[in-house]
């Protein structure tokens, strides 16, 4: 158990730096018994030639058989226990397309979906309506409410029937029921407070719903709004001041520049490639001492169960590793948030293979990065925590621990 | 992690016998890319013969990362959680230097220091003066400051600028600021109580620090005395009573005797070299069941990044084990208390390869004594606080848990 509070106390700044090139789910299983994961199939020369140079193991990204949503992988990764930060639904949303958020804010998924004359929902996504049409009806709704007594409110689009209601203004709560029942075939359910403190977000929750009812009451299928995941923006100390580095983040999705800038992250604009991300890399370098550099495709062909194109995204990426490590980082790390493996289609419990490479990194005897190898490495099987303190180390930012 | 209460539960008395040889900052990484470490280069045929009858594992010593001093490495070797007992710089120091602390005393680390006439810290360390010129500056303190208020005073001489006062007596507190601004180009800091219970002492070490200046006016360079690193004795259960062993410790240096007499083991006088200490293992051996033999040289040779040094003092180790295999142990370790790799010249967060042998330890696949192949061992990656059960499970002092 890595105790953030020991290595808050031990950092001290150096000009050192450290890359996270964080491969987003990129642990995998085999899409048929016997067959190869991914890494395995991959031609990854300079990965591989890596391994041998640096040290690896495999890494849970939360404890052994959880499957971790993005949020809490990542601040795992930052070195934050995930157990003790909660980044809420309605926050993950909000940072997922980009929405600003203030520790005033509560933020709330929200879906667009077909109430009938009884009151009952019929189809919780609203026939899983267009982006095209979702973004037109919160366009009408934002028009139509600014804001609910002192509380401004802010409703963004997402995808398809997705948005995003965020309720700005002062004595709000997060500790508000969901107006989702989950199932098609009940009434919507009450906003409930969970907390007396939370008695006047309830109000402006079901007013907020009241309101939208009929604003929308001549656009079937998208005639109701349900609410859920209601949470405020989490109040995580920064990797500064707990790390003494000076941190940037290169990602090309909004969710992930969201969650890098809850733990303090600068956020460096890169465009939408992984060609773009590692330009962006060279350019900054000198400007930072941590890089969380994250490459989104191979979660994505992960989830699409596309093997050959997890593949090729490993590929690429390959072929950037060169040109990382001419910068020379004192510490460069490759590894994943999560397993995306191609056989479940979603995120999943797996370790992720690791490679660390710096000049104090020791020795084992891995020749090739993939999960297979990687679990006889020197370091192990570890815990996302655990890599945080461990790049400090290897990039000598670390005191030693007592006399 | 590990639970002391539970063990201490599980545990009773046998006449089965452990022996842990402790090899100081044994754990190593190549010192150039490709390289071997100092245990792959030494010729250690009695402890690759040993990895082929034991199991293997690697061990950390705090956690991930974490660099240990001496003091907390040793405590978690014992048994004890190093995040919960603390062992000050000062208390450190005086076991360092074979000083007999009690229960009242307030130890603190002391330097020899240049104050010029504007009262600022010129240097830090008085130019390193020798450490017989310590020696007669700290008699010449010693006669003249026998004891302030009811609190008595005993100095006594390190090596060069570095030595030890003790305040002896009732009431004090060891939460006081340090002296030492660490920094040339400052004035000495005052000591400052942390507490309202330290006020006692901080009015002690305030007079101390006015009248050894006073003493040393005249002896330019070293007109000054610094202190840091305040500390008590620790207050840790002895490891007869959690543990029911008979425990002890054969070690040529004062700090780690001091570190044995901290958690109750016996010090059995056994001279200077390594061929005397397994000469008074053997001597000993019928009187005690727990041993712990500390090897110094290791840690000395990777503090000088001296490899050919310390796979010497490897290869003599490995001349003993028959040796120490004849008094047919129920449970034998090979271990280190933390890495000093010669790269690095210091301690360091690097795991440390461990044997366990015992007639009951199990089979891996392990057979040579080296970090690279202890990865690979049965017993994986464990904490150094995971040992001390691991040895008593293996001699057969744990009784079952739960029913």
């Amino acid at each position: 158990m890595v105790r953030i509070n020991v290595i808050q106390k031990l950092v001290y700044p150096t000009p050192s730096k450290i890359i996270l090139l964080l491969i987003d789910g990129l642990g995998d299983i085999p899409s048929e018994e016997g067959g190869k994961t991914p890494l395995e199939a991959a031609s990854i020369p300079n990965m591989d030639e890596l391994t041998k140079k640096g040290i690896c193991g495999l890494m849970d990204p939360i404890s052994t058989g959880i499957t971790p949503g993005s949020g809490p992988s990542h601040l795992a990764l930052f070195g934050y226990d995930p157990f003790k930060y909660d980044i809420g639904r309605g926050v993950l949303e909000a940072l997922g397309i980009g929405l600003g958020m203030t520790k005033k804010d509560v933020a709330t998924r929200a879906n667009f979906a077909t109430i009938n004359e009884e009151g009952i929902i019929t189809d919780r996504r609203a026939g899983r309506i267009s982006s095209e049409k979702c973004r037109e009806l919160c366009e009408l709704l934002q028009a139509r409410i600014k804001s609910i007594d002192d509380v401004e409110i802010v409703i963004k689009p997402s995808k398809e029937h997705r948005f995003v209601v965020l309720f700005r203004g002062e004595g709000l709560s997060d500790r508000i029921s969901d107006t989702d029942p989950q199932k098609d075939g009940h009434p919507p359910k009450e906003p409930k407070s969970l907390h007396t403190e939370a008695k006047k977000t309830e109000k402006i929750v079901t007013e907020f719903t009241k309101r939208s009812a009929e604003l929308l009451k001549s656009h079937h299928p998208s005639n109701f709004v349900l609410l859920r995941g209601f949470a405020k923006y989490p109040d995580i100390p920064y990797m500064n001041k707990l790390f003494k580095i000076r941190p940037a983040a290169i990602a090309t999705y909004p969710m992930y520049k969201g969650l890098a800038r809850l733990v303090g992250m600068e956020i460096i604009e890169c465009g939408e490639t992984h060609k773009e991300e590692i330009k962006s890399l060279k350019e900054n370098y000198p400007k930072y001492d941590f890089f969380y550099v994250h490459i989104k495709e191979t979660d994505k062909a992960g989830e699409d169960g596309n093997f050959s194109s997890k593949t090729e995204v490993l590929e690429e990426v390959d072929r950037y590793i060169p040109e990382i490590l001419k910068l020379k980082p004192e510490c460069f790390v490759i590894t994943g948030d999560h397993s995306t493996p191609c056989k479940l289609k979603s995120h999943s419990w797996h370790p992720n293979p690791l490679i660390l490479y710096s000049q104090y990194c020791g020795a084992d005897g891995v020749e090739k990065f993939c999960e297979r190898e990687c679990v006889k490495g020197g370091l192990g099987r570890l815990d996302a925590t655990e890599l945080m303190p461990l790049m400090l180390a290897n990039a000598l930012k670390l005191k030693k621990y007592g006399a």
